[in-house]
């Protein structure tokens, strides 16, 4: 098995009922479910359009608890959109790594471990929408089209959604140990 | 994605103090963390030998609520061991299947649709360990090291682990549709 290292260059949260736009905090404690308070927080919750096996709003396993983007992803989106950047808060992650560029190939059943034991775990590459597009458009009012290119150019680069295996607290500035999942010889 | 069909032959609990070995029952409900009573139930669990990056113990998410076992791979195992049958109730699993023979390949993510709309997703393959070897040998007196070998032949045909992702009853002689993720494109 593999491993690599990164860093925790933000902690976010999205703790408004307004927007799925995060915000970010020094620290915070993980439980299971996620982060208490953010709009993802819980062990199940609604199915949406992305698991259409399922009626909409179905109560199910919630996989994805916490969303982590790597800024060397963002800064390729950011590329290819021709904008400067793209900030986590836009993409309303809830984890930004620095120094795992490649995050959203990360296989699933990986594990993020923090430097006191605390982990994720990880439950497969996320998906862009439109809705992130939509406020990238607001931050860049004179570029057209952004909130639909967006889906092409974040396709691979959304990163991932994870659950908490084991509730800690993480802050901001954290060396993460990465556990590369093998899927021919998984980890249990 | 591509999909399959096949037949619950058999569901089955481990529910006594003494044993991992299960028993048939005709029907059961799954709650969020499994089948209530079997010792596999909960939506967190101990960590074992299975999970070094943690230390024994921890309390941690439980992946492995449910194990499946395919009928075609119990009968390549107990044909590399030269015995008759391999039952599942010596290898602890709680749910048997027909007609699915490649159950120990089928992808992380992929979903097990039961007729009424329960479901089920894969956590990954199950590794073979010592415990149901023994219990194998046990039925098979004369034959010798079988609790040993099994652990050879049982290499990736010992089945997947699951979690509950949508509570239900489940049937013996249920139906079911298996969703197979695929890990280019997967599923959310």
């Amino acid at each position: 098995m593999k491993n690599a290292n990164a860093k925790i260059n933000a902690i976010l949260i999205a703790d408004t009922h307004e927007t799925f736009v995060t915000r970010r905090i020094p620290e915070v404690r993980l439980e299971f479910g996620g982060m208490k308070g953010d709009r993802h927080f819980g062990m199940t919750y609604p199915s949406d359009s992305r698991q259409p096996m399922y009626p909409k709003g179905t109560e199910i396993l919630n996989r994805r608890q916490i969303t982590i983007v790597s800024e060397e992803e963002c800064q390729q989106i950011a590329d290819e959109l021709r904008v400067e950047y793209i900030l986590p808060e836009w993409l309303g992650a809830n984890i930004l790594l620095n120094g795992y560029p490649e995050l959203t190939k990360l296989p699933m059943g990986s594990r993020i471990l923090f430097p006191n034991g605390t982990g994720l775990i990880c439950m497969g590459e996320n998906q862009p929408c439109i809705f992130p597009g939509e406020e990238i458009q607001k931050h860049y009012e004179t570029k057209p089209k952004l909130a639909a290119n967006f889906v092409r150019s974040g396709y691979k680069r959304r990163g991932i959604v994870c659950a908490v295996e084991r509730p800690g607290e993480i802050f901001e500035g954290d060396e993460v140990r990465i556990l590369i999942n093998d899927l021919k010889n998984p980890m249990q």
